[in-house]
């Protein structure tokens, strides 16, 4: 019998388990879903006949090694940075490995160790990363064929709230991880325009924002995510003028956010000392220093140069920020203290129902004309359960585990999903899901003559 | 014979090794200058008859127990994370040691086994920290001596270039590590005012700046300095309500270092790729995403919210970040590209006077008056080799070595400068090469009676 192991059991795993255990019992395969939350995992497993549920520590080396051992395939769902104590086992033990989590330099000098071994070291299989890298290549690759040139390429993606569900003024709300969304974007983004690099400090990013048209959304801003020019290459553009990665929020997001950032908020890196004797109106105060003149709120406004009735302030102050409400934990950094606020201001009601945007732009010459293709993706969940986050971080995952089982993927060694036997079968089967991207093509600017 | 060990022979060296010669000579003691460059500690030795230079490199762990080992007392002016090497052998080999750097976390934790080996580790024995730590510790004891109750406590040095020298508009020249200059305030500053704890994010520092008036100087600028909060303790002001330690810089340097900033230009975290083919136009360029309107210095000042003919934008200016002069390095951090520049920029001429400001103020309560007296050190150097930097840096270490060696600190352990066996026989000395305080006192309040 063939063994499957799913290391975590967490928000992003039911998609991910459901779609493994079908697969199983259809092909008589046998899934382990590990977790340190023995009850998390056998909540998510039931009693289904071709999976079971166990407890694992995965810091116990020992225990890890035995589940490993035991399995032919691997699917790490662990925070990224302990991903690489499960690919050095399973590099010793042989085992092929799937993650959803952007592959870092450790684990692409794997690389040579994962091919002599003939393994398929698979990570950035999850919707960001993901979903989008395989969508993309899929149409570059059309637009190539057809003999088309890629000025300029530029992906988007969010996880929104719905319309519908959609009850505060932010018009976001949790839907992945909590710590990721308040520190996301630290360090400096870089992306190409017009063939120069840009830069964008984290002071500054989410003021720097772009607003972009999403058909059948509407108007929504993006702000650079990480570095896009890690793509050129993979992405087969290099050379290419215009690259550009971004996450998408709704309009009114990114300056209130911003905020945030220059107040000082998003910084993880001290204590605030007894933050647990302080208000959230103390704590604010803590940060102004222009002058004793008016309230708190006031001296915000001054602070970031906003109207202390604009939609900014009205956004902190939805967040009790200027409240005499006591901050509950103590010595904990501002981020900290401002992910505890936002969890409970920004959390999911049971029938709420998240969605993906997903949006990738492409500019190229064909035929002596500009064109702009976007290629877009919306996609709501059921529930605060059946997320649409975690279906399109877990199909694609559960749909690679099964080409890797069936012996379907040749490619060996550590990679990312660009190549087109990998994205092709994965896109297809997400069809089946309710994946389509939806194409709206318009011509930019004809050329005369070529003289 | 007692032997002194003076590890590294930089810019700070020249006047602690002249010191240190000095006495030696007058005690019969010997002076071993040890440096990774053997000829400038050759040249800074000379050929006195009690010192001689040594080769040294810090890495090489035999020859550093090796020298170490010869030695009764070492004094070690290697930048501040080699220090602890140097520290476990101290340990080890049961040797005194003396440095004029922050003292760390990690080198507080020698404490214990210090004080069993009856060693005395003194640390942040230069100007500031140093002599800022002695003078305030005097004036502190002064006004307790006398009855008064402390009820705030600022203290602020700045490392400036005397008016004479001044030729330039950032009104600013380097006296001392240039790094250090361009990483100043990274991190979240930290003080204390009415009671309440105040952070300044790093991106709001050189914003966040108060105008202190100096006596025999005029007006400036302080920016925060670090977390204030640590020295309540140790200074015997536990309770105090307000407390500051900020950096002096002249009318003007605060707004436009915050400029390069908001730019993104002190970020030592990434590397510009092919920076030696930008101009640093380009790299300004790089910065700039408001739209593509106006030249790039028009942008850069609508980024800033500047005039562009504001004096902010004349030293972006002169400092030639909009020249289309090119870049001389490859792959380098916009810190080091900045560093690089200042260096040329901010270079002292070989007869320039440096300029050492500190200012103490102390608000304190007496006979039913609130009270504020600032004590004020104005000193300049001879040129650009004795700087007032050099010789405040180094004369308390050579003065500490020397008490040390006469046996006359019964202090054992890892500490700082903050009693009066080692303050009052230093500054008495320090007094006879011109460290002299001014005091001026006001009364800001009387109360009428106690009823």
């Amino acid at each position: 019998m063939k063994n499957i192991l799913i290391i975590g059991a967490g928000r992003s795993a039911n998609a991910l388990i459901k779609y493994v255990l079908q697969v199983a019992s259809e092909r008589q395969w046998f899934v382990t879903v590990a977790d340190a939350d023995v009850k998390l995992a056998e909540a998510k497993v039931g009693n289904h006949p071709h999976g079971r549920a166990t407890w694992l520590d995965v810091y116990k080396v020992n225990d890890r090694r035995e589940q490993i051992g035991r399995a032919d395939l691997v699917i790490s769902l662990l925070p990224a940075h302990l991903h690489l104590e499960v690919a050095y086992d399973c590099i010793k033990l042989k085992k092929h490995l799937i993650t959803a989590s952007y592959v870092s330099a450790e684990m692409y000098r794997l690389g040579d160790e994962a091919r002599d071994r003939e393994l398929i070291f698979m990570g950035e299989m999850g919707l960001d990363p993901g979903i989008d890298h395989m969508s993309a290549m899929r149409t570059i690759q059309q637009i190539k064929d057809k003999g088309g040139n890629i000025t300029a390429f530029r992906s988007f993606t969010g996880g929104l709230i719905a319309p519908e569900s959609d009850d505060n003024p932010w018009h976001y709300k949790f839907t992945w991880n909590p710590r990721n969304v308040v520190l996301a974007g630290q360090g400096t983004a870089q992306y190409l325009e017009e063939g120069k690099f840009k830069y964008v400090p984290y002071h500054r990013l989410f003021l720097q924002y772009w607003v972009v048209d999403i058909p059948g959304l509407g108007e929504c801003e993006v702000y650079a995510n990480r570095d896009s020019l890690l793509y050129r290459e993979v992405y087969g553009l290099k050379g290419i003028p215009n690259i550009l990665r971004g996450t998408i929020r709704q309009r009114g997001f990114c300056d209130a956010w911003s905020a945030l950032v220059r107040i000082g908020l998003t910084d993880a890196s001290y204590p605030i000392l007894d933050s647990d004797k302080l208000t959230y109106h103390g704590l604010i105060e803590a940060y102004m220093d222009n002058g004793k003149l008016g309230s708190v709120k006031e001296r915000t406004a001054r602070m970031l140069d906003v109207d202390p009735e604009s939609e900014v302030m009205e956004k902190l102050e939805w967040l009790g920020l200027f409240s005499k409400k006591r901050i509950p934990i103590a010595n904990a950094s501002p981020a900290l203290i401002l992910e505890d606020l936002l969890l409970e201001k920004w959390k999911l009601r049971k029938d709420d129902k998240d969605m993906i945007v997903m949006q990738h732009e492409f500019e190229y010459e064909l035929d002596r004309e500009l064109r702009l293709l976007k290629s877009t993706l919306i996609m709501k969940g059921e529930n605060s359960q059946d997320t649409a986050m975690a279906k399109l971080v877990g199909l694609p995952l559960g749909i690679t585990s099964k080409l890797v089982m069936e012996g379907k993927i040749t490619h060996r060694g550590v990679s990312i999903p660009v190549m087109s036997e990998v994205y092709e079968p994965v896109l297809a089967e997400l069809e089946g899901f309710g994946v389509v991207f939806e194409e709206t093509e318009t011509v930019l600017k004809k050329r005369r003559s070529n003289k």
